[in-house]
């Protein structure tokens, strides 16, 4: 099959940054595969002969973006556990470095629509849940590698990815549909203070044990 | 004026009531002036002699939402601080108890999309806007009390303000969008512990003042 090709694999890819360009441009009512095709050097039928629908360009796109926090998350392993965490958090409040400030919040404007589909939308919400569910299972991961190594207190990890999870999420819809430009600023600095005062073990503060 | 008159208030108080009938059986999407019309006993037109377009509609819906959860909110002006703060978690993530379950998550789906268009519309982001303040004001007040009466340990009450509005926000978007049932009382475990093991003052872990 052509997508299993390194060309089509490439081209994959081509199309994803497509994507992505005329998501920032444009959102996602206005995303066409015309709008797409303009972001690169391929026609329409190109896009097509990879994605039947709109709805299976978006499902990959979804996944495109999850890889792409997969590949960023990776990176940083030799880091101590509450770093990781302060880094996680930075990087789903404001993007990965290497996105401009901009884009990001076209972005997440662009994708709080395409999850407004979700609770119509199957294939959306089977995306999303696994999206949600790899995050999820990466601060559980961070959290009890902070407990094993004395960094965290004992603490559910499940609770702690739950309230991360969700703070992020609202304060990344409340930045883009509010007049108010602090709040992701205001949230990083409230997770630092949950993690500096909840999480960290605090050596005046030890419970018995 | 008709709208300052009591049959205006009671007309306007029945158009809202219909209008919140009408976004959880049909979203906003399919939010109809004829569709409100169809919840109560009145005529299309008398919903538009009292709101010119459905954005005005909306806008005085948001208004009568907020209106709700301050009557709400003031009820429980007798309580501990953190009993207070509590039911404010719970009413903000499962809607106030005379509600049903299920035509909250409903009007919780049609609020999402209402909040995806405030991008583009400028009415919708203030009133979102002072929403969002009443309610950041009301959990910084309760947070100050309880400071104040020694139930909180010195701790900012902005920062607490946008944990919870931010947790809340999104644990009810993701409660609507995921394939997952469980967010929104896992959100509700993990707020409880950050206000029992966070902000409560404990009596081992005294910071020294």
């Amino acid at each position: 099959m052509g997508t299993d090709s390194d060309e089509g694999v490439d081209t994959q890819e081509a199309i994803m940054q497509a994507t992505y360009r005329a998501l920032c441009k444009d959102g996602y009512a206005n995303l066409t595969v015309q709008a797409i095709a303009d972001e690169f050097d391929k026609t329409k039928g190109v896009i097509h002969y990879h994605y039947d629908t709109k709805e299976a360009l978006l499902v990959a796109f979804l996944e495109y973006l999850l890889e792409a926090f997969e590949q960023n998350i990776a990176v940083d392993d030799q880091a101590d556990p509450d770093e990781r965490l302060l880094t996680l958090i930075e990087t789903l409040l404001f993007g990965p470095p290497e996105r401009g400030e901009f884009d990001h919040w076209e972005l997440m404007t662009a994708l709080l629509e395409v999850r407004t589909e979700a609770p119509y939308n199957q294939e959306f919400r089977r995306q999303l849940t696994r999206n949600y569910e790899t995050v999820e299972a990466t601060v559980v991961a961070i959290v009890e590698e902070g407990i094993e190594d004395g960094t965290f207190r004992e603490i559910d990890p499940e609770l702690v990815a739950t309230l991360l999870l969700t703070c992020l999420n609202g304060a990344r819809i409340y930045q883009v549909t509010l007049q108010r430009d602090d709040v992701a600023t205001d949230t990083q600095e409230s997770l630092e203070a949950v993690v500096a005062d909840w999480l960290r073990r605090s050596e005046s503060a030890d419970e018995p044990s």
